[in-house]
């Protein structure tokens, strides 16, 4: 098929789809936008965050672009929207075959159905394999699936700010979140999109709480401190919901942002994927499924990550059977800083590029 | 006064207590327990963290008895419940003068508030110097504001697993915790003594959230990974409540216990002062009241402590005006290594006592 226009949402078809659980969601679609040319085998697939979107051009402005560290003079990048997601792709917004929404109806997916899923959408682009995987955080997870389940179709990966799989206390913290939406009234058990209403207090609640564990707490702490917000007094006689400190305020303004513009039932669909993240799943363990990989693979961590710290990825590098290195960013920005620090980011997204192509080729390194 | 028996619950009266912020709470009752008899000059003031209790010689058994760190043949033990608590100290589940519990109409009281109630109450005892003051968590907010706010009444304190003022950080996930209480529908307001419910639910989800920056985040992992509940499938087809990691059944566990145990009320009370501690408010920043105590302290952290994390001990310390020593609990625990790490904090403990005893007697160290 005839590629869209560059930068422009488009949706991609693949039929019903299967998920590892065994549920049937009829009729996904997958969006997608793709920067640069396609010229055979120069596909860079760049796969996004929990609540982010097909627009990498816009997220990772400053890593892809012409001239830049996945140069689209060069490479075609392509990034889709993960299954179960809001932004175009089959979720639980979704219309459901009957004309309703998905709601409770959608299955639990996956980080290997996200996989799977975007697999078919390359099959119904016709591109049969993709020069590399990237991507951070969940989109680091499934760059790392990529590689396990398809490794013939992968030339290179690099995976960014995550684990092997989930952690016991990402588990308890990511079902905080889950349980916040899920507690409040609106819920509906799932099925509230055509009440009227939503649970839009409890995904604030769950941003704000997910929002500490994105962010390194020295950085927060010199951002706002005890600093009270502006014209209210949160030392008063009694404690009060509007007198707060500038912390407070920040964080409501990061869950009412999310608010406008994400899904709650998304939230839970994919917050529940990563709850699922195992690597280890039918293949003997973490460690055996990771030395069975044979895609060259770069690991990156970052030094202040609450959320996935980087002993997780020292795990995953040890581990992994064909290591093509590791780089470590140092930033004050905690787990976010793989999209925030630029500078470093141009750096180790420039060395994955040469890497992956000395190590195609066949060059020593 | 005579101390009561040894062990046993009681509970002095100091009046009407003006708080911080310029509030009332009238008829104030400080439940206290003691070991150890009374001789002069030896009291040590132990003081509790968030949820605890005057049972010191119960959460603190290895510490508390003959023969150990904090001996009771040598010492008078002494563990009062903090003001806005719930176990025999007054709080929002106390009784009102007019009758009903106080509710939303107890005020915001802070770590200081707290440390003038216990003066007061060592008032009442007829004790006008203690040996030293002794805590972790918000007990150490408590000890580290006594060597500030009573100086002379102070012969040496023991600040475990704190910082000199709340950070951003702290503040947002209390904040979280907070909130979790208040957004239950049961929670009326802060005024749900007589109504035949109560915001279990929120108070919960709150200790749930809360947990987790009590324990490290290897230690979780090490005792749950991405085990399942025994008889349930996190990895069904649809995501479920009851179909659970086991991380997510010992979170509910220690939610569940909380609710039998303690009062969403009093949590809100405990954690808003957590929120407001700051030991540089009105005395010219941090560094300036640290600098300004002439009372010799040492200062205990954990290595791998989410909430209080090592360095905010390094900060004290590094500004402390007498710093009797340092020392580090090295544990995969977490925040809670102070309770936990018997062998560590006997150590500790040891040498913070003999510590304070030379220096309070002059000699060199």
């Amino acid at each position: 098929m005839t590629l869209p226009e560059a930068g422009k949402l488009h949706k991609v078809s693949i039929g019903d789809f299967d998920t590892e659980a065994g549920a049937l969601i009829s009729d996904v679609h997958i969006a997608f936008q793709r920067w640069g040319d396609l010229r055979g085998d120069n596909v860079l697939l760049v796969e996004h965050a929990l609540t982010g979107d097909s627009d990498a051009a816009q997220w990772w402005a400053e890593a892809i672009g012409p001239g830049k560290a996945l140069d689209t003079d060069r490479w075609c990048v392509i990034c889709t929207n993960a299954l179960g997601s809001c932004y175009g792709t089959t979720g639980p917004s979704s219309t459901h075959p009957d004309g309703r929404a998905w709601g409770s109806r959608f299955p639990a997916v996956s980080i290997r159905d996200q996989v799977h899923a975007e697999k078919a959408f390359l099959d119904a682009l016709g591109i049969g394999r993709v020069h590399a995987v990237l991507g951070g955080s969940m989109g680091g997870a499934r760059t790392l699936e990529w590689t396990l389940l398809y490794p013939e179709k992968v030339g290179a990966a690099c995976v960014i700010a995550v684990s092997a799989r989930a952690s016991a206390w990402q588990i308890g913290i990511q079902s905080a979140q889950i349980s916040a939406i899920t507690r409040d009234p609106a819920w509906n058990g799932g099925d509230y999109y055509n009440t009227g209403d939503a649970p839009s207090h409890g995904l604030a609640a769950a941003r704000r709480i997910a929002h500490l564990t994105y962010r390194g707490e020295l950085e927060i702490d010199e951002r706002f401190g005890t600093t009270p917000q502006a014209d209210e007094n949160p030392f008063g006689p009694f404690r009060s919901d509007n007198q707060r400190f500038a912390v407070q305020s920040y964080l409501e303004h990061q869950g009412t942002k999310l608010v406008n513009r994400f899904d709650a039932g998304a939230y839970v669909s994919l917050t529940e994927a990563l709850n699922r993240h195992d690597v280890g799943r039918g293949r003997g363990g973490l460690n055996k499924a990771l030395a069975s990989s044979q895609v060259p693979t770069m690991v990156v961590g970052v030094d202040t990550d609450i959320l996935y710290p980087y002993h997780q990825q020292e795990h995953i590098s040890r581990n992994l059977g064909h290591l093509l290195g590791m780089s470590k960013l140092s930033s004050p920005m905690g787990h976010d800083a793989f999209l925030t620090e630029a500078r470093q980011m141009d750096r180790i997204l420039r060395k994955f590029i040469k890497r992956s192509q000395d190590d195609v080729s066949g060059t020593q390194h």
